[in-house]
């Protein structure tokens, strides 16, 4: 546990210098733009998305280098979709990890400006590094199935097509297919494009990548009913539907270890890989407290 | 001019078509974004930018079903730069091309998520598209170098760079440089993207691209300072800082006059290259009465 703690650590700061290795810019006309972005790339994020993307591209290969830029563009994808969802048309949130919310620091317009300018550059690193760092045809083969992935699993059919569902939810249109489906798309299809793409770029085998593709969406949909448990604990507010709208306590947290014990299942199908790292953070996402 | 306005026709009628087929989705809980994004991609848009791709392409080659994907993800990236454009929070317009506004529609919430989704989906398609349709090493480059064009010119070096800069010029910190600096961005740009990925996409020579890189700046910029006077004309109330503020009319005719003659002479330097499309186009846009 101490040494999963650790390694988390030292791949998110790993991460935070890669980001701001990216937004060391110094445009003129656009600092306040360049400043909005940073706000919320830099508000104490777990950095959770990257840190699986890299350590499941470590398990087939040393060389995380290669998949920190689409690590950072997941997690710009991640922080554009929070400044979005924070809008007063949206969820209309004033605070997210303890702090104001990029539209309450910068207005609205700045924010939505922002989260578009996010998602915009995650598209610019991933083409600008396959344009300087691809060698071979199978170089440039891996890195936009990689792209390919990560813009599916964040648009309509993936991230966006869940908050969609999320928003516009109510007591006559939702029911429990509805309530998975966008359990899936909104907070395991991330998951899934950091661990699928972590696997492809690392040179993971086909049936490799079907597992890692099936672990991830266990494992986003044990997170996210653990993330309604802890709610309900705090006697948080809910305006939404959650999985305690269809499910009591009990059962929800059988399902939730159901979902674990169905992902750490398909990580011993990885035979002869070390799935130390991604089986201990399965175990730790499922026991957090936060 | 008939003749021009005869191809016109048919490429955007080709471009309908492709956008069609890409919109034409039957994704369970997604009906009403797929509405949202469809009902904006298809209010009366004169396609002048996949038109402009297409028909660079066509200068190089014939076949121009290669290069549809790209020219429907830059119609698609222009497209939601005018949903946000008019939310509330930003220009707060009810009508755009005689129709209610996205927003007026299907609410603020739906406009930004049908935004997002058509970021989104320009590099769902692109990436699709290289994954699917490459044969050689060259394939993959020169699509990735066209999705790279797009990226840039999207983002804040370039459309939402401008956007910023309109959206937040005062009296104070507006002046001629900074106006130019925004035509370039906010204009100009994705003139650039459209004109540069299609020949790049078709196959130009690396001098051949810096002379449509340059081409279609200038193109860009007399557009946008004919859409000034063209306001001013109209007696259109303008809020922001146009060329007219800084300029009168017959300095800023006369300004539009020399780009266009520079974007003309630019492509005689494309010798033995049928340019007589892009040369109407161009002195159509000028004189154009829309």
């Amino acid at each position: 546990m101490i040494i999963i703690n650790e390694e988390i650590k030292n791949t998110g700061r790993i991460m935070d210098e890669i980001l701001e290795k990216y937004m060391n810019r110094n445009s003129i006309y656009r600092e306040k733009i360049l400043e909005s972005m940073k706000y919320s790339l830099f508000t104490g994020g777990k950095r959770l998305r990257p840190i699986m993307a890299i350590k499941t591209f470590e398990i087939f290969n040393n060389n995380i280098k290669l998949i920190l830029p689409y690590a950072a563009a997941i997690e710009m994808i991640h922080t554009y979709s929070l400044i979005h969802d924070d809008l007063p048309a949206m969820d209309d949130d004033d605070y997210r990890r303890g702090k104001p919310t990029n539209h309450k620091v910068f207005g609205e317009a700045m924010a939505i400006l922002a989260g578009d300018a996010l998602l915009n550059l995650a598209f610019e690193i991933m083409s600008k590094d396959v344009l300087e760092n691809s060698m071979s045809l199978e170089d440039y083969k891996r890195k936009n199935r990689a792209i390919n992935e990560i813009a599916n699993y964040s648009g309509i059919n993936g991230m966006i097509g869940g908050q969609v569902v999320d928003l516009f939810s109510s007591y006559e249109n939702m029911d429990k297919d509805k309530l998975l489906f966008m359990y899936k798309a909104k907070t395991a299809a991330l998951f899934q494009a950091s661990i699928v793409v972590g696997g492809i770029l690392g040179g993971a085998k086909e049936e490799e990548i079907s597992i890692l593709r099936e672990f991830s969406l266990y494992l986003g949909l044990s997170y996210q009913i653990q993330d309604d448990l802890l709610d309900a604990e705090e006697d948080k507010l809910i305006h939404k539907f959650t999985y305690l709208s269809y499910f009591d306590k009990e059962k929800s947290k059988e399902d939730m270890i159901t979902y674990t014990n169905k992902a750490l299942d398909l990580l011993e199908a990885l035979d002869n890989r070390d799935t130390a790292f991604l089986k201990e953070l399965t175990k730790t996402l499922v026991n957090r407290n936060y």
